[in-house]
């Protein structure tokens, strides 16, 4: 029978928010491998599916499509530990979701991307100093916040956690150093060690 | 007694979203008016409420705070008829919530930043290049959707018209043309008729 399907590049920290979070719930699903290096988000085919050209993309067998993994998170995590029941930590949920993509994911994942995948470090040079400046200020956030709580949204694991996970355990990759983070560093422990985790490689496939 | 307490910035579109769904669904607050080009996002006082410094932020009376325009409207929605009860619609929603804060405020927001509020329209001709490229991707993708559907989640208006009509009402001010966007064109006009919608001068006060 045809399975629910997650387009994504291996090497994105945004596909393996999704794909982590499905085995992690054992919904069942086929991870369709993605090159964004190789045009594979920008073909015919694939803009027909998301025309905003990214991935990742999840496909039902009937048709629906959903975009953006931050949605895909909330969408999957629907009535499962990893989205909490309370109201007022379902809104710090969504906010650290929120923080992840706007204030987080483009300095922190882009760094990682020009560096260690693009590997255009010399010629960007010039921005990659403007990018870790608001990576560091993403990070005292996070440190901020990890010095009085476990988690994002409080004692539990959630999709928050899963979301900032992804690109901060990665960040040295991009040239970050964590060093001056120690909350951060003992989270990345504590997500690391969670029930059913699965590295980027061991999700990604 | 005291109330919820909104600090924003009255040009903001990130502001204006909040404000507008506060007042469309009659919860009564205080708007504190916090001029991000005087500074008022980044002093001691405005960093211990939102470490981030960022406007809008929300403070209730017994001290919680949040932060994230988008966070602020799926909590706000909460059970009124801006936010679905479908779970797909749901699900869209969030997608297009994430769209907003990734692929469609950093290019049309900064652009109408610039230009209308930082006046650094020649300084930046550069930069106003590459964000004006993206900005028309972001619409594109809009027509895309608004050309099938009258809003974004399907037939009603949610939170997801809210965030992403902030912006897109003003593109003008940051120097993006919309007529080649009849159908977005269409959509900020059904928008502005909702009953009990309100301009950004009238909403954010």
């Amino acid at each position: 029978m045809d399975r629910l399907k997650l387009f994504g590049d291996s090497r994105s920290g945004n596909c393996y928010k999704v794909a982590l979070l499905l085995k992690l719930t054992k919904t069942p699903f086929a991870w369709v491998e993605t090159d964004i290096m190789q045009g594979a988000t920008r073909n015919e085919y694939f803009l027909a599916l998301n025309p905003n050209g990214k991935v990742p993309l999840l496909l039902w067998p009937d048709g629906r499509r959903l975009a953006e993994s931050n949605a895909m998170l909330l969408h999957l995590s629907r009535d499962t530990p990893y989205f909490p029941r309370d109201h007022w930590q379902q809104a710090l949920v969504w906010q650290w979701l929120f923080f992840e993509q706007y204030s987080h994911e483009p300095y922190i994942a882009v760094m990682r991307f020009i560096v260690a995948i693009a590997k255009r470090e010399a010629e960007e040079a010039g921005r990659l100093v403007a990018l870790r400046q608001k990576a560091h200020q993403a990070l005292a956030v996070m440190e901020g916040v990890l010095k009085n709580s476990p988690f994002f949204a409080g004692d539990y694991f959630t999709v928050a956690d899963i979301a900032l996970y992804a690109y901060t355990h990665v960040a040295a990759e991009g040239g970050i150093d964590l060093l001056g983070y120690p909350a951060v560093l003992s989270w990345i422990e504590r997500v690391a060690v969670q029930p059913g985790h699965l590295t980027m490689a061991e999700a990604c496939c």
